[in-house]
């Protein structure tokens, strides 16, 4: 029986020049950790978001490929002369940036062989010896080459793709998040956080993020921890604390 | 008389578990982007996003702050255990972690003296020799020490001290922006945009991104230059291609 790998990462690397400038607002690092996160146990622990320019996203490749598990990459797959992703994928590999028969197939399929123009053809050209993340949306597939997955960067192509990585990945350990919503300001209880926080220190990550809801004020306490009975303890600490403080709790998950 | 600097370039860190995990949607890479480009015309060329890690958080203030011309962070500058980018700047710069007396007055008048408690004082602890980006809302200041400009991570609150920052920056080259609106695919235009991207290579850069509107598929072309007559030559070469090519433009702007 294989042994279930522990703790398995990622990163995220946005590629493209309309996310950089804030024209685009980018929306896909937390549509794709959250789904990591949720889904695969897989935590991200990079993301980076990075010009249309290949001899960038080859060094960040190269580079984010060794450190974690597995690298995703958004935007610059599509038919115009800045989506270099794969072109650029296939430098940092040394490998052909030839046409990948499959994804030839089902573009001139889905275009019609007669509208099957370069541009799109462009399309087709991937990694040498990638496989396919077929895309339900729009056909134009993503491709994974070694430990990095291509995706789309328009976001709904991208959400309907995402299920589709699932097979190229191995799951990691299920991360367990609690949040405990309380109506006081973080200097109020910071000194208390920090004492659980060190007492649990190995197992449960505490994070500390105000809010502001109806007018009010307060502090969402989110935990998370491998262990759910270990995040379950430091939760009864942490309603402990605001009941002895005489905090009024919003609501609990 | 002093040379204008012609380009200038920043990088924006982003610290913070909760932007990795997915929970919080990360908004203020686009606002600061935006800002910088078109309020000081400086270039953001990467973002990273990285959590709370101390050892990570050092390693790429150092990195980042010898590449770009700026480093803005955001987040982890609270009141809480997990708030520890000041004392990770004094780290990286090699600098005392201590009470700044300018900080520490503005944080006891806005608290009281009496409610001055030990967590609220941790927001007065800066790398030594930080300056202050005053804080209209909340009184808690941000810093910039050497080229690293450090703002909460709360967006209303860092979108309220952001003009707070034009004092400490050298204003670069101003971008020009245009945008394009057809109502036709990437794939039909991709020969031609990339015949237009080589001509003005050196002046203009070409993005080419979908859009969906009212159940209608288009594309924006955004083209981006430093010399406002070089865009307009571009803009008008890529409204003869619209028009030979019998495409409907949406818009001009």
């Amino acid at each position: 029986m294989k042994k279930k790998i522990k703790k398995v990462n990622a990163a995220i690397l946005i590629i493209g020049n309309e996310i950089l400038s804030g024209r685009t607002q980018d929306k896909n690092t937390a549509f794709i950790s959250y789904w990591l996160n949720t889904k695969c146990g897989i935590v991200v622990r990079e993301v980076r978001i990075i010009p249309d320019d290949e001899k960038i996203i080859v060094k960040n490749i190269l580079f984010l490929s060794k450190k974690f598990n597995y690298v995703f990459t958004t935007g610059g797959i599509g038919p115009t002369h800045d989506d270099i992703t794969a072109k650029s994928i296939s430098k940092a590999f040394n490998v052909k940036y030839e046409y990948h028969k499959e994804a030839y197939k089902i573009l001139e399929r889905y275009y019609g062989k007669k509208n099957f123009n370069d541009g799109r053809k462009k399309m087709a050209k991937l990694p040498s010896g990638s496989k396919l993340i077929y895309n339900p949306s729009s056909a134009a597939p993503g491709f994974i080459k070694k430990n990095v997955l291509s995706l789309p960067g328009v976001p709904s192509i991208l959400n309907s793709m995402i299920e589709n990585c699932k097979r190229f990945l191995t799951k990691g350990l299920k991360m367990h998040s609690k949040t405990v919503n309380l109506y006081t300001v973080e200097s109020n209880i910071s000194k208390q956080l920090e004492l659980i926080q060190k007492r649990y220190k190995k197992f449960v990550d505490i994070g500390s993020y105000p809010f502001f809801r109806l007018g009010k004020i307060g502090v969402s306490i989110v935990t998370r921890s491998s262990s759910l009975i270990k995040l379950k303890t430091v939760n009864k600490d942490l309603i402990r604390m605001a009941k002895k403080k005489k905090i009024r709790i919003l609501n609990l998950n």
